[in-house]
């Protein structure tokens, strides 16, 4: 038997920890490491945006030098090193450069993220100015793990963590043992991840990093992940704009030796939609200005894209997410929102409900509708709105969250 | 010759007055009617929602059945009529059907409009017993025609009108006179019209009403109502909320016995240009919560629909709003919306400018940015942003504004 549980120990094979560079104005931890002493297989997927981040060109071609080695994750906060020119780019591969000298490493066996603001240039000399000291704050504590997810935060109000492990019973095969996934997460603004795998111009300001101790080759990792990440980061929005530096890294260092196979493959892939899960949730939840955190259950469409299109309509409508942040029961809205996605369908058959309130039908206000009822559903911080379009059998559920004076504040902050 | 100007008389053949009927909770004029006693050929654009208010059902109806005739437009505002289901339906019918008794009309010779909240009942009564007062309201003067322009608003905080007049000399013709244009629109929320011909499931909250004396058939006005929204009303964006009850009204008295050739032609459709482009200024600049009105200029695409995308993405990325409303210089951010447009591109040949700063090239912040100068650009209540993509030589102009706190107050503003 394989067991899937949330939480337990952190996976073999790796160490983490974070330094002050400087970068951060508030003078907090901003230059994270993870090392793999031993290496570790990697799969990652990159923001579909056009504009890219040097070290997410600098990060690729590494994965496509090594064919998928990685040992040690290089990330700073506080500048994305984005629409920086050849300089950033430089810039960059200085940084591996150091890293990979301090470590003992391959230049192209390091992984650079960057994280903070666009088109600012890079300060690569504070990186290296702080790389000597990373060394002594490496650890494989979960203090040391947790170090590392704080580093990399810029707007984000928490961290965000998530853990599971898979208890893989002895049954005469000799694959067995726990294997562990350890995930973390940064990201509150420009979230409407759109990953895909690396093959395209891509990157992202949604910064994930899975961690786990499970023996698997390049290609098996590839495709857990993609599954994972289809029904996680790809289905949550906070405000639509889409990052020019995501980043998902799934990095295996098989150190538990336990190997994927009947058994282990469906415990592994459930725990680690688990992990994705729960980061993807902690990102919306700790979303910019975010007082309100809403489900989307979009059923009955002909296919699953046409229930992402009335999701994403929805989510990013700027009318519904103002009318989430007062309770407001505003069904008129959703309605008009799934009307402008470009998917057909005969509002007569549309039913809809807040929380377990059906508020639409027969085209009309439910006559069953309560306001008060469906108010109070909403004045919670997180529920679900269902829409069944009436069409089909396919749906979706889409993970979104309101929009408020303080994300307005947040982001019109600017100080000459 | 034919010579386009600003301004001028109102159109002949119509008169335009509005009563207050109680639909409004202000207890404003909120009913306007626009009389042709003659008759007066129509040519109608809507919105491209799926969900269509009971009024669009009913004025496609109508034009259908008269090949393009209307007599009376009947607008109320304070109530959508939308999502009100087969009673909302049969309240328009009934709304129609004593209008024409008051005017002496054929039923389907009404034009019905409403706006205002979606899905609230519609109340027909309060327009029946108010129509009985219209006829006393009517006139021809100016006054009443911005009656009328007054009683469709909903969160305008001002009335929007345009007038344009052609003077067409004698020739020996004989096709000669004043052909004369007033435009009104309202409008302020829910604004991104998507306006096709008639023959779709649409409707919208943007309502645009032109008079015109020119003497036309109904493919004559067609042709230039598509022309003239395609540069106005279908390049604006408030908030990206396409509305269930959008509507543009082009109707032609043929007062002026003036009909299109060669000399009228070109200088109508210039004269009407004039007049909804207008509108649609007026509109976005009235939006809800406006502080600056900005014009992306993108040039430098493959096609013109490559340059709407990108438009509209960076006019619905509310990093980029919210950037806007304080004068914030973040090319970083229009970057990155112009990434996530779906257009391919190579950031190495864009070029941005905010007003006349150049701000980023050669895949980074311009040699000569100037912080200062730029942030000086955009603290103007009106400026220009230009993005050359570097692609082919296709353009677009495409008008919008910043997103505020106002904005969210004013929309999530929910009272039980």
């Amino acid at each position: 038997m394989a067991e899937t549980k949330h939480g337990g120990d952190l996976p073999r094979g790796f160490g983490w920890g974070a330094v002050k560079a400087g970068i951060k104005a508030s003078g907090k931890l901003d230059l994270a490491v993870a090392l793999a002493p031993r290496g570790a297989n990697a799969a990652a997927m990159y923001t579909r945006n056009q504009v890219v981040a040097a070290p997410v060109m600098v990060g690729r071609r590494h994965l496509a030098a090594t064919g998928g080695r990685v040992s040690a994750v290089l990330v700073n906060a506080g500048n994305a090193n984005c629409a920086t020119g050849d300089a950033g780019l430089r810039a960059c591969v200085e940084t591996c450069r150091a890293a990979a000298d301090t470590f003992g490493l391959l230049f192209d066996e390091v992984f650079p993220s960057s994280t903070g603001i666009i088109g600012v240039p890079f300060p690569a000399e504070k990186i290296l100015a702080a790389l000597p000291r990373v060394p002594a704050a490496l650890g494989t504590s979960p203090e040391h793990a947790e170090l590392f997810a704080q580093a990399i935060m810029t707007t984000d109000t928490r961290m965000k963590v998530a853990r599971a492990v898979v208890d893989v019973e002895e049954n005469g095969s000799g694959n067995a043992g726990s294997v562990r996934i350890f995930g973390c997460a940064k990201g509150a603004g420009m979230i409407h991840p759109q990953l895909g795998p690396a093959n395209g111009p891509k990157h992202a300001t949604m910064l994930v990093y899975l961690f786990t101790d499970l023996k698997a080759e390049t290609e098996e990792l590839d495709a857990l992940l993609q599954a994972a990440v289809a029904r996680s980061f790809n289905t949550i929005s906070i405000d639509g704009d889409t990052s020019t530096n995501d980043t998902v890294l799934l990095l295996a260092s098989g150190a538990s030796g336990v190997t994927l196979d009947d058994r282990v493959g469906p415990a592994f892939e459930n725990a680690l939609k688990l992990v994705c899960g729960s980061l993807a949730h902690q990102i919306v939840d700790d979303g910019e200005g975010v007082t309100h955190v809403v489900t989307l259950s979009i059923q009955g469409c002909a296919t699953e894209a046409d229930a992402l299109k009335i999701a994403k309509s929805i989510a990013h409508s700027p009318l519904n997410k103002t009318a989430w942040s007062s309770a407001d029961p505003n069904w008129g809205r959703l309605m008009a929102a799934a009307g402008y996605a470009g998917v057909p369908f005969d509002p007569e058959r549309v039913r809809i409900w807040i929380g377990d309130q059906i508020v639409f039908e027969s085209g009309m206000r439910a006559a069953l509708f309560d306001e008060k009822a469906a108010h109070a559903v909403m004045s919670q911080r997180e529920y679900t709105i269902t829409l069944d379009l009436g069409v089909g059998s396919e749906s979706c559920s889409f993970l979104t969250c309101d929009l408020t004076e303080e994300y307005v504040r947040i982001n019109a902050d600017y100080s000459t």
